[in-house]
């Protein structure tokens, strides 16, 4: 079982994963846990080409290229050959981070984005994920004193593209996305991860 | 004037690249040399990063996305500038090298990498090309006994069909497409490449 974690930066999916991952270690699942952009040496690389500040302008079309490209490394290297196993794997961000800010954020065509998405993971996706959803103000006043990387210093209104790109997919979609309010505690969010994965996988 | 020099390796396109850019120079036209992948910081940071020989499987996805990236990076910050001057810009490969080898050569989608090649350039195409070609014999008896990068090595068979991409292209784009064979001496090659320059120029 694929499960994925999104939303915008500072909404906590990431420890929500490790939760997640930990509560599934507990119960003897062969479990791995990585996260996007990365997850194999390849597309670690890329991940700090693509966040790292740089002098050259980055055109967003090439940022868009990059994430495809580590998603490639990562599916072929990594998580397929761990599905194949059976083992259950958790990723913190997947493809519909990339439709989120790079389509609904930075206006590039979503039907390009899809096709490139299927290419690079043959047509995988998650049986599940988590949308941990947070008003842009809660987040960034989350992030505040955070040294930010290339990306989250991106505007307030660039967010909001982004976490409304992420509502309109989980919408329609919403058999595998399940949207979670991001102010509730951790606790109460982990609750409902789990309740959500037990009514699908039976009582584990 | 964007003029590129296309065909497979070891036909000799980047000596008549730096033959035509002196030559240019001497005439007093302001002009650029340059490559792909590569040509600015970021786009050799990828060029370094998509040859070099690596554990992990390469998905042919992603290293047509790679190039796709790289090529952005170029166009940008190097090449649209340039041209903005009204400098002559002589490039050794262009999108037509990602055609033949990752649509031709690779099989994939010939009409999803025009359509990303057209996001990554903003549709900016070469003024002329000039494609070196060679019988693929011919270029492996040439890279005999050299250092092979990681595309340098692949089959004979592979670089058969990126040599019929390439002629397919020339056919289909005839106008702005010189196609030159390259069995003939670097004077010959370089006396037809002067010709067609001054035809499209006048004198110089």
């Amino acid at each position: 079982m694929f499960i994925t974690f999104e939303g915008i930066e500072g909404c906590g999916k990431t420890t929500q994963a490790k939760l997640l991952y930990q509560w599934l270690i507990d119960r003897g699942k062969e479990t791995i846990l990585t996260r996007e952009p990365g997850g194999t040496p390849s597309a670690e690389e890329l991940r700090e080409f693509i966040l790292r500040e740089r002098e050259e302008n980055f055109p967003p079309f090439s940022e868009l290229c990059l994430y495809i490209a580590a998603r490639g490394f990562h599916v072929e290297n990594l998580i397929r050959p761990a599905l194949k196993e059976g083992s259950f794997v958790i990723c913190d961000r997947f493809s519909d981070s990339t439709l989120a800010y790079q389509g609904f954020g930075r206006g590039i065509d979503v039907d390009l984005i899809e096709k490139m998405n299927r290419e690079a993971t043959g047509g995988l996706k998650p049986n599940l994920t988590f949308l941990i959803d947070l008003p842009v103000e809660v987040a960034f006043e989350r992030l505040k004193g955070k040294k930010k990387d290339r990306l989250e210093m991106e505007s307030l209104e660039f967010h909001r593209k982004v976490r409304e790109g992420f509502l309109k997919i989980a919408e329609k979609e919403n058999d595998r996305v399940v949207v979670i309010d991001g102010r509730k505690s951790v606790d109460e969010i982990f609750n409902k991860v789990v309740k959500e994965v037990q009514r699908r996988l039976g009582a584990l």
